[in-house]
């Protein structure tokens, strides 16, 4: 940008090669570098090096992890014989919202031919591997053609096994109205209707 | 954030502290750092070290500069005796994108008895200083209230100097229709109506 000394320049191009931030963001974070404390942005930078340094995966779930076993399966605490599965790393900072107390297995991906994404591509031997030890297997996969088609192989492949296999309710989201819900999901809401009573 | 590795929540820590900035955003650009490439985040953190080591005020016209003088001020190719005062080093951005090809004044402020901000907080003094050499004086602040006091202070300071002294024009923004623009607008349009055949 023209008028603007080369360094900043150069954070502001940094900037805008992150999802979402156009030019003119860019530039208005870029203005913030430079009115900030010189601690604040020494920590910053830090801290970006110190994620590329130290995030591995998590040998046992592929979360992401700086040890090689991840916070979640090294926690004593938990319950280890209930165990989500979920397409990607940052899945399970979404299910750690609901106060879910269990394990993880990230899969790394969806079975998607179009994507030439195979069952082979997926972490599914670790899965199996790890399904010894437990109760029953959530899969918390999308809602989507991929979704279903990854959880429906993954209940096949284990089906040989003495678990109980679960997938994510559908149905109204939580404050929806009847009248803006799709059909599909009121058909499925009508087919997974819970007794009251019961 | 709960199930997230400590590093990579402090980057998100630090992002959040950016102006328009949420959560939920800063969250998506710690991702975007993991899965960035090693060498464009290291690049990224080392321009925000440079911004912080190497970025200064330039001692003539108060811009930013990385060096003692700014690279506008020290352009021999621009036109010297017009000079356009402003209140900050980011205005002179916009200003560039003009075409603008005279140097820059920057203020650091506009007069605001409640804010505190006098006359003498502004660089007036290194303003008063340089315009022995320039034949027009444009002010650029902003049309409210502080940026005219301001503009009309510098005007009374400056008024036995031999120089012109101008204001940016007042008016229909470019693609403007008449129903949207306000009543202030419209009579200053009004007022500074321009002649079609001069």
């Amino acid at each position: 940008m023209k008028g603007l000394p080369p360094t900043l320049n150069q954070v502001i191009e940094s900037f805008t090669r992150f999802p979402g931030i156009g030019k003119k963001t860019a530039y208005r974070l870029g203005l913030h570098v430079l009115k900030s404390n010189n601690r604040e942005i020494k920590e910053f930078a830090q801290a970006l090096l110190d994620v590329k340094d130290k995030i591995n995966t998590c040998t046992s779930c592929h979360n992401f992890a700086e040890s090689e076993i991840c916070e979640i399966c090294s926690d004593n605490k938990r319950n280890q014989s209930i165990m989500c599965v979920c397409e990607d790393p940052s899945d399970i900072y979404l299910i750690e919202k609901t106060g879910f107390q269990g394990v993880y297995h990230v899969l790394g991906g969806l079975i998607s031919p179009l994507d030439r994404i195979d069952i082979e591509d997926l972490n599914i031997d670790s899965l199996e591997a790890r399904v010894h030890s437990i109760s029953e297997l959530i899969i918390a996969t999308d809602a989507s053609v991929a979704g279903d088609t990854t959880a429906l192989y993954i209940s096949k492949i284990l089906d040989s096994y003495p678990i109980k296999i679960t997938r994510l309710a559908r149905g109204l989201p939580v404050g929806g109205h009847l009248e803006y819900v799709d059909e599909a999901t009121l058909t499925k809401s009508i087919n997974e209707r819970v007794e009251l009573n019961p």
